[in-house]
């Protein structure tokens, strides 16, 4: 049992990156992260993002996936861990064949640490 | 290792139901879904729950079980999504040959994004 | 998928201490559980603790792992169930042969039911 509960700690960790790693890479000249904001909500709701992310709404990932980068790594976010869409994300790029993850503590834990978000 | 990523993102997905889902449903005549709050408080202190719910505390729902309908569809939440108590009453519903989900972001998700609640 | 479903909930939940059985162990006199504070925060930030906690940051939690007691279980908690820091640190203790678990709610679930906290 300990040895299963070790490896679904493993896998449900390998899903997440923390805000420092996204951080260290945002100030590099090439950055390999894409912050990818997936929140289904409009502009006006959401006010603002993560500096820099890029914006498609779970709902509408589907139709962007053609889009997207495979050389770059992307890194989801919701408005709160709580919240199941970024997993949602997730798996469509996942199955897609992209190298993704869901930032650990969403949005709410990126401005709870007051990290450099920008008006939209 | 991202086979075994996508295969624990869909299981744990697999949990849940998202709100739009339940709420189109309550709109039908004869709806397939039962909302169970499973909150372990009184009403003085739940003071509301989503329309429509029943209520069993998680911690009576052992006792409960053989009053549940298996024809339905059972959607189970707490407080917040940050608890296990959704998932406890889950796992009982799900052993005891029930179907049902846990509501993605719980009660919490639910009225922040102003959906029918009633007083209790 | 059921039965899927259902083992998965299992190791899920077997990660978790609800508060009342921490609670509970606290008043007695020869306690089993150690309530583990592994925030990554300076004490001015964290101002207070579960009551009786020790404190060791999850980033400094490898340096420590002698000073602990194998005939005791420890019980991590960082701010809030949405981060990933208390499972980074139940990895860290399981695979270093520690019984453990997260506290169900963290931080925020402990306060939020007014159970006790010191200053620190």
């Amino acid at each position: 049992m300990q040895n299963e509960k070790i490896d679904f700690l493993k896998t449900y960790l390998s899903l997440y990156i923390d805000h420092n790693t996204v951080l260290a890479d945002m100030q590099k000249p090439n950055s390999k992260y894409v912050v990818l904001d997936v929140r289904n909500a409009p502009a006006a709701i959401k006010k603002d993002q993560i500096k820099g992310a890029m914006a498609i709404p779970a709902k509408d990932l589907a139709q962007h996936l053609e889009e997207l980068d495979k050389s770059k790594t992307y890194v989801v976010y919701d408005w709160t861990a709580g919240t199941t869409l970024g997993k949602v994300a997730l798996l469509q790029l996942m199955s897609a064949g992209f190298e993704a993850f869901e930032l650990s503590c969403a949005l709410e834990g990126w401005k709870g640490m007051h990290l450099p978000v920008e008006k939209i």
